[in-house]
């Protein structure tokens, strides 16, 4: 299932090492100015090359390939691809026949018949996350005023953490990692339980994204150690301010105008150069396997950007 | 949005003090065995009445009104149907001027153009859940050998808990709790990346629970503090078994053949006996509320079916 | 499949024979009037008792099971039901051996593994529709100012056709007829092409209907016989009025602004006296089969209130 | 709603003067062989050259983005691209003030904001089509051993008709014709009622073929003039095989494991040099418009393959 939204509608394609990777959003209306100006900044910030995160550059130039004209979109579907420059011929193939710890090369491999294509992660690679973050930009100019800033607030569960980092790349070693993601100026009356509550789109589509291990929203998990005369929110004015924001801005699965606020939980990154070990599924033994490729050495860095596409997604979808 | 699922597809319907709460359910093939008595089990582990939930009385017996002939499923949608006797005239229009902290009263009021139906929390009460808990019956018959079980771990941050039970119930106030839930069994392949990964069916209808804060699957926050050769996990042996599962049984979104293994975190009640404050809408002024009705200490205690409920309703949905 | 609409969301349930007929509507607005006595006219005019149908006589007194409280819709859904009173304990064992030509016995039978409940057409029964044109009622009052209606144009072939249809009851046969359908007062650009173009929306939960054999817009199937300068339509003023309405009033699978206009063929009723052949599927011979039950003469003469709800449902859910 | 399938889903995009057209699909499953070769004699048969149809040339040649990998599919979703290379740029801005009769253009513009791409069509082109018949290449895999043809059976009401076209390509006019489709070695028991019978997939996804103004099932509008005795169809034997197919292969929306047999009635071709008349929306007068451009006489000879497609697509969808 490879398409999400219901009036914000995507299509996500490309597989890591093919020629293109790319994303259609269908039910934008005409008339909303687009160039390709407007992905840079959150191309770089996704892109590789920060401290911490793979080497491997590509430049991650879009192409607009349908759906503008004249500087706006025409309320036709938007197609946008991404040219992958950079891929190496790897030795994919043993992938195939030594699944790595942590990645889906084991379940992709039994999902899709033994057909996936498993090089550097196909298309469960975090690369195809490019046309999320595209989506988003999009997704963003539609969701205004309503602003979302995610941000790494621990990394390895340290704060600040520049000194972790440089050891466990020392060390070959990987990190994972927290981000905080807001949204202001959110209206009051967003989410359509029982199904769809707020809640429950945003999760969906954040769980897409490669890597995450929770989610929970305001409170969250500490909610549930608290008594309800300390968890509960009084409101406390006509808009319907609360004093606490508890709930992270949403009650009964439907924004109540406060900030939305909720917290993921990014895994460590899987490949390292630690050696570990794996089951050969040729040979039927388990045997030593060191990740060679270019990898982060805590791609949670590059999260925060792909969190605000997912959610402003997810709102664009729920607002429009 | 009131539906659920592709293929086993299904529609809730209902409020609190209404005379019944009902969920219609499609796409269960035509030959499975179903009668009345198959429910009584979950119907009494989501009933009211243990230790820590509220005293109202409901018989929660199912009709079967549609899509069932001599005893087996026909193929044709299943409409089941609980009475509700046990409603209460109770003040509700206090609730519109006076909303309820973390409730629904504000954003359902707001949500539906001041037509809401607040009484006892209207379509957003937990009573609600009975349609859910019933069609995880009949999705707990279709998606056999695999078996899912929830439990209580903690509640109000204690494992055991009797005694913290008590003294909030005492106090008047409300406790939380996180439930573990496991599935077992499970097939390898299942799930639907990108954008339905089996996280995101998993979250998104486990978020339409009323009371649910977080989720998190295998290592879950914990992993955003590990090292990679921490989290990672060995593959060992031909079925895909794992050493830790700290992936929750989950690779890149499809299930990975080891125990499916997520926490769910539940606020504590929000009503409570002990005075609350809340914004008045007609005076305009914050005042004193002090919640009458019949309600649970601890809900969190009736949320393991219901949790088993969301996800056997899941799987069924992914592996039809 | 027994759902239909984004936006304006229905799901069916019930058989012929079983206890009730119902259905859900997710998605209506709160605050729009709603009571029983909505819904006596469309029920007068699809119910049994004109000359031509069947003898079968049910109240079709709707019950509003949820999502009205105080008289107004409340933005939770809908569910709406019908007693089945007047059910027969037929001898409906004998369709699975004997399938009636022309009826679902045999394929329903084959595609829901032999446990379908065939008795009286059970969910593929013309009984359903019920559902249908309650839930129009809802849908006519959200598309206002559009105003849809349907009319016999021909029965048997013959317009007017009295005699025909005495002459065919006395002979104990059936006949089809044509159903012309318009919408007025339609606003320019509903429609969602590529996919869900007006005519394929519309067409869509029109042979959704029991029975129907064709659909044709505008100028339809005369318009393969004619010359482009015949059927194209000049624009004649700055609302898009043309001056044929030959493509009743779609272009580009959008609406121009014009009158919808479309027909539908109906088939002549099955079930029939004359005696007919079928397959004994446990003798393994062919058989000579005789329709006892009560049946419509011609039960075309019905299906106008259900086009008309079937189209309004159709444009709610698009232009809400 | 530029996607149309809840198993083979499909996402088009493009516009006619656009650098490409594309669709994307998803859902189907690793391991099918797929190559550029497989497209060759589908976008033939529709490309443009043959007697009757526009001197536009295109190559039509694919190309594979994603979603095959080693000449097999992937399981990943596929998508497929056309470079549009022969586009003249054309006074297409005399469209929106002069909208031409029988065309998008009116209410394109009116349905995006007035800033749809009208260039050639723009994303209402037939040009589009191109990538229905792509995806239609893979369904046609998919769906074996059924086999769908679809032929031309009338043009401009004659058969044969070299004479009728030539003297309307003469006259600078253009003709219609009637589509005849069928399906054989259908299975018993495809089709998904209520609302999914597969009359509703069928025709909601032919109406998405621009220029269809009618579809008929079997005996069509002619079983609207027969006796139920003449249109009844007696089973025939085990297999269900019935003596006249007057139904088209489909009982209570389920196939019956007969043919599937349908027609379509497309409209004759919109653009022709027969000077015609539309409303000037700049100066507000009617004014003569000579559509130059390069068009078919008769663009329903283009159309049997994209019926096969979009048909194979429904069944695709409905079979998996």
């Amino acid at each position: 299932m490879n398409r999400f939204g219901n009036k914000f509608r995507i299509s996500i394609f490309g597989e890591s090492h093919g020629p293109q990777i790319g994303i259609v959003v269908d039910g934008v209306p005409g008339g909303i100015p687009l160039s390709p100006d407007d992905f840079t900044e959150d191309m770089s910030r996704r892109r590789s090359g920060a401290s911490g995160t793979t080497p491997r550059k590509e430049a991650d130039v879009v192409t607009i390939v349908s759906g503008v004209f004249n500087g706006h979109t025409t309320g036709s579907p938007i197609c946008m691809t991404f040219m992958n420059n950079n891929t190496r011929p790897s030795d994919y193939e043993k992938f195939e026949s030594h699944p790595r710890p942590g990645h889906a090369d084991f379940t992709a491999t039994r999902r899709h018949n033994g057909y996936a294509d498993l090089r550097g992660g196909g298309h469960h690679s975090g690369r195809v996350t490019i046309g999320l973050v595209a989506a988003g930009v999009i997704a963003k100019k539609i969701i205004e005023p309503v602003s979302v800033v995610a941000k790494i607030s621990e990394i390895g569960g340290f704060n600040p953490w520049d000194d972790a980092l440089a050891k466990a790349a020392e060390a070959g070693d990987s990190l994972g990692g927290i981000i905080e993601c807001r949204a202001s100026e959110m209206p009051v009356g967003i989410g359509e339980p029982f199904f769809d509550s707020l809640e429950s789109v945003i999760s969906h589509i954040v769980f897409a994204i490669p890597g995450i291990r929770g989610i929970e929203f305001g409170d969250g998990f500490a909610a549930s150690k608290m008594k309800g005369s300390q968890h509960n929110d009084p409101i406390a004015d006509e808009t319907g301010k609360t004093l606490k924001n508890g709930s992270g801005g949403i009650n009964g699965g439907i924004s109540n105008g406060n900030e939305l606020l909720f917290r993921v939980a990014v895994k460590p990154t899987s490949s390292i150069s630690v050696p570990q070990h794996t089951f050969n599924f040729y040979s039927g033994e388990v045997e030593e396997l060191r990740a060679e490729g270019r990898h982060d050495t805590c791609f949670a860095l590059r999260v925060p950007v792909i969190v605000e596409a997912a959610v402003s997604i997810a709102l664009a979808d729920l607002l429009m």
